[in-house]
């Protein structure tokens, strides 16, 4: 790490599991910022509008801007509303007001979120058939699972892939590791990507993702992170036990070149 | 296609679909054995058990006697008794009876067949969260949809890539596309694997599956058979209208050398 001018933080598993605040995440944030770091939140999840994850933050002591928030069903509905696409929402309950407006009959288009125990076989067969009759996939992410307090659960990458499967098809991921994305969040701060540091719990979505699109990134042994996962990582990658030490070597690298 | 001296027959989309004899189906099968060629059924149908799999064959005017039908069902309880496995069975109801006496708990392994509505999220969490501690998974096969009379439906293909994507890990295939599979029809045959003529309605499980494993292969362009299904063949792979058509070449080819 070097010159990091601006911080991407991922959001579960990094500040919070489940309900509960991680063990220092709010002085950790409050430490970026007083040290003048600017901070954008870049999530795929996508059980919740935006205003609602904004509200969970502010009840677990994490004072957010709303307008901070990079979520992926945002970004979905940005491209569905610019390509004037009627989706088959493939989404969680808590999710549908965020496309409260959009059309979505007939469908002509599938949009796939973290549906949780919406993913019932029927729903996910019919997002198949549209899929056969050319209905382009727009989904969340590649996202494999995520940390409840109660263990590791299913996130919306496996009924990606099983919808890509089962009717050859690739899907449009419109959040993490999208390069898209993650150049959003960092034109809103300002900051050229390779002077933005993505600070995430996920191998693939947050840290290969984010260098991906040219930024740096840092792997927090926190939330769903697994002994192993830092061997899937390029050699050099930074890796911290949590998010107060990812702000620490954040801080020290920012006064880089 | 030379030298055919007996045949595997795949059932769903070559025989009938749905509940419903394909047309010319019954005279071509009994073409078949006024012939001479003797006939194994090969199957990843899942949603029932073998049994019931003859029963239903009898009801539509089939007679084919239950010792014939292989099924990948049973190939996997041989497979989950062979090896002492206490399996977590993410299977239809409608099979269930196959598995009566197989013990279950605490589950130390993940087989997973045509569930259907049973595919649920707490279902397929479950089986990932013991994939995740180590369980192998084990598969009927990676079939991606049959035909209904409705339309297409998944099969179990798209839910063993989902569990795959999502626990980093590779199912053991009990059913076609497996060589062992198709090796144990021919096997009970008494016919050479390159003397047997698979003839199916799958790409992928029937025809790439059995010229994988050193038999000949014919699509059928009944069932779940679409346009573009023949252009991933390889070059010369026999192609037939129906099962009738696909006899008459059949035994055409038998009398080759």
């Amino acid at each position: 790490m070097e010159g990091v001018e601006a911080v991407l933080l991922d959001l579960s598993g990094v500040l919070y599991v489940g309900d509960a605040p991680l063990p220092g995440a709010r002085e950790a944030l409050g430490r970026l910022r007083a040290a003048g770091l600017p901070v954008r939140y870049v999530t795929n999840t996508s059980r919740s509008t935006r205003a609602d994850v904004a509200a969970r933050l502010a009840r677990m002591g994490f004072a957010v801007d709303e307008a901070e928030i990079f979520t992926a069903p945002r970004a979905a509905l940005a491209r569905i509303r610019a390509r004037g696409l009627r989706p088959f929402l493939l989404i969680h309950p808590g999710l549908r007001p965020e496309f409260a407006g959009v059309p979505t009959e007939p469908p002509d288009a599938v949009f796939v979120g973290d549906a949780g125990e919406a993913f019932t076989y029927a729903a996910l067969n019919r997002a198949f058939r549209l899929l056969v009759d050319g209905a382009p996939l727009i989904a969340v992410g590649r996202n494999r699972y995520f940390r409840e307090p109660d263990g590791l659960s299913l996130d919306a990458g496996p009924f990606v892939a099983a919808l890509e499967h089962a009717a050859g098809v690739e899907a449009e991921i419109v959040g993490k590791p999208a390069p898209a994305f993650f150049h959003a969040a960092c034109a809103d701060l300002g900051v050229a990507p390779a002077r933005c540091l993505m600070i995430g719990d996920d191998v693939e979505a947050d840290v290969l993702g984010a260098l991906g699109a040219g930024l740096q990134a840092l792997l927090v042994r926190t939330g769903k992170c697994r002994p192993g996962d830092e061997g899937r990582l390029p050699p050099g990658t930074p890796v911290a036990d949590d998010l107060a030490a990812a702000v620490e070597l954040a801080l020290a690298a920012g006064s880089g070149p």
